[in-house]
Order: C-alpha cells, then sequence, then structure tokens
C-alpha cells in the first residue's frame, strides 16, 4: 500500500494514463458520455448560482440544452445520481487542477501546499464550497458510496511525505501514513469551517503551512 | 471567542459548575433524568454488545428493568432519540474522563495529547468506535442538529495552544484557532479510521504527538 501509494505521488504530473481508455469508446458511447458531462456541467452552474436545491431535470435540460427524455436517458437513476456525480466530479476536477500545478519535481511541502490551496479555494466558493464539504458528503454516506476524493488526496500526502522523508527533511522514524491521514482530516475540517463562514480560507492555508512547516521543523531534532 | 475558550480552557479541572442545577430539580424530576440516564445506559450496553441495530425498545425495557410505557414517557420521540442521545452521552462521557485527567497546571501538550489518547481508545472499541465515529454523525447530521462534542474539543485546544503562546513555546503570530480547527479534523479523520480498523490507536496517538511536537519545535524559529 505504501509503496503503491508513493509511487502514484511520484507521477502526480501524468494523468494521461486515466484519458487512454476514451480513445477506445464508440461515437455514440462518446456521445452519451459527452452528453453526462453536459448535465454535470449544466448541474455545476446551477449549483453555483441558486444552491444544490435548485437543481431539477427541468432546469438541467434547458441548461444543457436536451429534451428531459435525454436527462433520464443518460442518468437513469435521476436528480440523485446527478448530483451525486456533481459532488465526485468536483472532487475530480480539484485533484486534476491541483496534478497540473505539481511535477514530480516540486518539493513535497510544495505539493501538500498546493492541494491545500485549490481545496480552500473550491471551499471559500459560494453555494459550492457548501456543497462540496457539508451537503455533498452526507448524501455520498446516505447512499453506501464511498467518496473518494480524499482517498486519493491520502495517496498523494503518503507520497509525499515518503519523499520528504527520503529527502532527509522528515525523520524515517516518523509514521507517515497516520501523519497523512492526520493532514486530510485537518484540510477536511478547515474546509467544512470555510464552507460555513467560521473560517477564513487565509487563515486556514497558513495554519496548514504552520503544520507543514513544523513537520520540517522536526527533521532538525 | 477566542477570550472565553481560553477562558475555559484553562478552568479544564473544574466540572463542579456543571452540576450545581441537578439540586435545583424536585425529586420527580431527579427520577426522571435518572431513568433517561439507566435508558441510555442501556442503550450503550446494547450497543457495545451488538452494534446499534440491535437497540429495540423492548431490549431497552429489559436491560434497563422498566415497562415499554416508561422508555417511552422518558423519550416520548422515540428509538431514534434514545440512540442520538446515546450518542451525544458518549461525547460527554469523553469531554469529562478527558477534564478529570488535568487540570489547570497541565502542560498544554500533554492536554492535548491526553484528549487524543482517550479519544482513540473510544474510536478502537469494538462497535462503540463505529457508532460514535461514523454512525452516531450520521444520525446526528441527518436531523439537522449539532454534535457539539467537537465544538467542546476545539475551544480546548484553543485554550492549550493559547497557553502554549503565553509560554512562549508557540510564537504569537501562529493562527491559533485555525490550527486547534485543524488538530481537531486530524483527531476526526484519525478516529474514523481507527474505528474502521484501517489504522491503530498507538500509531495514531504518535502522529498526533508528532503534529503537537513539532508545532514545539517551531517555537524556536
Amino acid at each position: 500500500m505504501r509503496l503503491a501509494g508513493s509511487g502514484r505521488a511520484m507521477d502526480l504530473g501524468n494523468t494521461r494514463s486515466e484519458r487512454v481508455p476514451k480513445q477506445t469508446l464508440s461515437l455514440r458511447e462518446r456521445q452519451q458520455e459527452q452528453g453526462r458531462a453536459d448535465i454535470i456541467g449544466a448541474a455545476l452552474e446551477i449549483i453555483a448560482e441558486s444552491g444544490p436545491q435548485a437543481v431539477s431535470i427541468d432546469r438541467l435540460a434547458e441548461m444543457a440544452h436536451m429534451a428531459r427524455a435525454t436527462v433520464y436517458a443518460r442518468f437513469p437513476d435521476g436528480l440523485d445520481a446527478i448530483i451525486s456525480e456533481t459532488y465526485r466530479s468536483i472532487g475530480r476536477d480539484l485533484t486534476q487542477r491541483c496534478q497540473s500545478l505539481v511535477s514530480p519535481a516540486t518539493p513535497w511541502r510544495e505539493v501538500l501546499m498546493t492541494w491545500a490551496r485549490e481545496f480552500f479555494a473550491v471551499s471559500a466558493q459560494p453555494r459550492v464550497g457548501t456543497f462540496y464539504n457539508l451537503v455533498g458528503p452526507r448524501l455520498v454516506a446516505a447512499s453506501g458510496a464511498t467518496g473518494g476524493g480524499s482517498e486519493a488526496t491520502l495517496q498523494v500526502f503518503v507520497g509525499s511525505l515518503d519523499n520528504a522523508v527520503r529527502a532527509g527533511e522528515l525523520d524515517s522514524s516518523a509514521p507517515v501514513r497516520a501523519i497523512a491521514r492526520m493532514l486530510v482530516g485537518a484540510l477536511r475540517e478547515s474546509g467544512m469551517a470555510i464552507a460555513r463562514g467560521e473560517l477564513d480560507g487565509e487563515e486556514s492555508l497558513e495554519a496548514f503551512g504552520w503544520l507543514v512547516g513544523a513537520l520540517t521543523a522536526t527533521a532538525g531534532r
């Protein structure tokens, strides 16, 4: 597990391998996938403008320029499935954006800070931040499905801390996986507080920098 | 807010003020309160033995040695209210146990570590840990009520870090409230992982010690 995590983290700039399968899809499958993406894009726009409770099949059809029947054809499970998928798409976009901002050469601290900065930026967005941090996780928990976004973040953080150990900037006795999990929890909690308007994104980023910087400082002990 | 938080944190050993109101209750009120406590105690026992899905009015009545009608009289909202209250009672007991283990003279790091150790101990308990970390929060979130337990922990952590600043062991520029919130998130995430059996309590405590110790180390910067 730990090796796999660190392998992924070292390969952060490369998301190409995930895109290859698309090229094997037929025209019809690609059109259907594009239709789903359009619906999710419309849902995101409605959420950003008016919140998740404003998402309806009618409004999605109107905004995505398709018939109601087409919306149902692309998402046979209806509105709940669309909302859940929209939630997951925010996490995927966030991960891809973070990955595009770092390379295998990016110092481990900067990798952690990039993830925090982008996550806090999403969390601070009106309505979208609330949806991503508070509403979405409940929906997904209620449906019994797993989120997935924080598992990906955990892998990246484990990889970053492994790199820190390799670089001699974090003591090799550090319980890397448990610390990485705590840093993920630190982000999650702050994201919820930012979305609720209880905490400022800037201050949160500073606090995260404090924790990460502190970890570094212990290397000299 | 910050001043109030730190005031409570400095007064950790004293829970007497919270007990005074009970003495103003009539005999009947005290009996009703005892009845509620007995039902919650029975629910806790059932959860520890067989999990929350095994809690039923029948089993509660049997275990608390009272009639079904008495159970309903003490909790007119029925089973859901009993389960929610049981969840909150675990948090209250945890807080009281932590408070009894520290005094105003306890060094701030030890206060933080005490909270972590006791929380991880609950999280590692079979069934109870799952209920406290995974099932209960969802129930409370679904009912729209607030948890409360982590707000109390947040206040204690803010107070501890304020004490660290006062003692010159944490730089006064540290964003205390945001860091405290991140430490609460670190605990919450680890508690869930411990309850799911994905993380070891000992390793989590070590990781938390790493974060807290790291904070201290930055004082010398």
